[in-house]
């Protein structure tokens, strides 16, 4: 399509100036702000690629079916702000590099608020399918402080790439808190994470396809861990080695989080004394907490 | 906030740079460029306004409101472009002006493909309450030539500012479709438009409340012509005078489409010898059509 002449341009953004005053009026100083600087990305995207309108059709197709497969258990909204990059963009702006902290990494939609809780060297799987893994680590602040009682959330799919919640049944598996113990330290069993793709049956996933994108995320274990004073932190950690790690669908990756997971041929004995059949792994994951804002 | 340290930044890019290159492997180029450009104006977005952990929570729940609000009669996406003036930006990228040719406006989401056809002279309002009103006009191209036979769908809210499909029965008022004579003339008898508010009990209404805003459209009746060879044009025409037409809620107001719509005292004689009790009004629509494409 041709440049816009200087005519049009002026008559396009003078639109634009009109919307952003719209927005000028609002009680919520911040809300304004917001808005019009919505406004002006927006209407820039517009111009910028001079969106047709079958494709402004499209767009609100796009978006309609996106909000008629979103539902409890799925959140379709979630998965397209995830493949664009705009929830790990939120996640740096809001969680800047803070001395050697541990770096944050993206939520994700499987999160479950009241997970089991078990006690250090505990099992987390709860029958969740795959290889035995042994996680441990300690929590300190920046300073090298040990935090005991610091709480840590863990959760993972199984081997099929499957979260519980995932199942449609009443199943709680792969997930678990634990607390650290007096030195600041952790240790639990799960089973070594392995590549799944987000929900792809979607809209998402049909703008992935269209775009030669992959719907795989590199295999994760999630962690949040909270202590009070400090900083809350969401992450996960990633295993060396794995293929999807240059192509991590939702852009989760950080080197810093991607760790050696070791495998412990059959019959290497196991911590705790555990009994297990086959291969295992282990990992360790050293978590540093920011201070509180 | 405070503003990002250069390392910060150079953080935010690279992850804005990433995503961009996961879109550029499209098979379709024109996809790779939209998404591409519309990335990088999302990114800005976040970064300019720094975005807050919680305001991302509550784009996300309003983006899933809208959708469960969406059905076959409401499409609050549609709602959504349009205050934000997408809507309207869209139309005016492509409906460049051309010449003298009339300009385009929303289409909105009210149209009716098998709207009855009427004879000219005849009647649109099938019911409608409101004020009588006799539209008339002649379509030409760009030259001045007359075009017989185009075709004219119009439609209007009613006075108490609801489209027939409102009501949710079975209604068809306030539109109809006729065709140009062979002078390239048309008239007919509506209502005379009164402001009516874009459905406002949704998420897109809360938007609009919180800003300020009012949800009211300046009064109108919308045209949609098409004729051979020619652009198809979408418009309204609004009415002179209407306290609305300096904040009409979707930003569709254009000087050169508002109209005359003079009020006739009761008794004034109608055209057609119709008998009307009480004012009527009545006003002037010339259309021109540019080249088709
Ligand atoms: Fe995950
Ligand atoms: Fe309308």
């Amino acid at each position: 399509m041709a440049e816009p002449d200087a005519e049009q341009s002026a008559r396009e953004q003078e639109l634009v100036d009109r919307v952003a005053a719209s927005f000028a009026g609002a009680d919520d100083e911040r809300l304004a702000t917001v808005m019009q600087s919505l406004t002006r990305h927006l209407h820039a995207f517009l111009r910028e690629v001079r969106l047709t309108e079958d494709e402004w059709n499209r767009g609100i197709a796009f978006l309609t079916a996106a909000g008629h497969i979103t539902d409890d258990k799925r959140q379709e909204f979630i998965l397209l702000s995830d493949v664009l990059g705009a929830s790990m963009q939120t996640i740096a702006i809001n969680n800047a590099a803070h001395a050697n902290a541990t770096e944050a990494t993206v939520f994700g939609p499987f999160f479950v608020d009241d997970a089991p809780r078990i006690d250090n060297g505990g099992d987390i799987s709860g029958g969740a399918t795959g290889q035995p893994c042994w996680v441990e680590g300690t929590v300190t602040d920046t300073a090298g402080n040990p935090v005991p009682g610091a709480r840590i959330e863990v959760w993972e799919a199984d081997e099929d790439g499957f979260y519980d919640v995932q199942y449609g049944d009443d199943r709680t598996s792969g997930r678990a808190h634990l607390f650290t113990d007096d030195d600041g330290g952790y240790r639990f069993w799960g089973v070594t994470p392995t590549p799944y793709p987000i929900p792809h049956d979607g809209p998402v996933g049909a703008l992935l396809a269209a775009s030669g994108r992959s719907p795989m995320r590199a295999a994760h274990l999630h962690f949040m861990v909270t202590a009070p004073g400090l900083r809350t932190l969401v992450t996960h950690i990633f295993v060396r080695g794995d293929e999807q790690l240059a192509s991590d669908s939702v852009f989760g990756v950080k080197d810093s989080l991607v760790m050696d997971f070791e495998e412990q041929p059959a019959g290497t004995p196991a911590p705790g004394g555990r009994e297990v059949e086959g291969a295992w792994a282990r990992t360790r994951f050293d978590v540093v907490l920011a201070p509180g804002d």
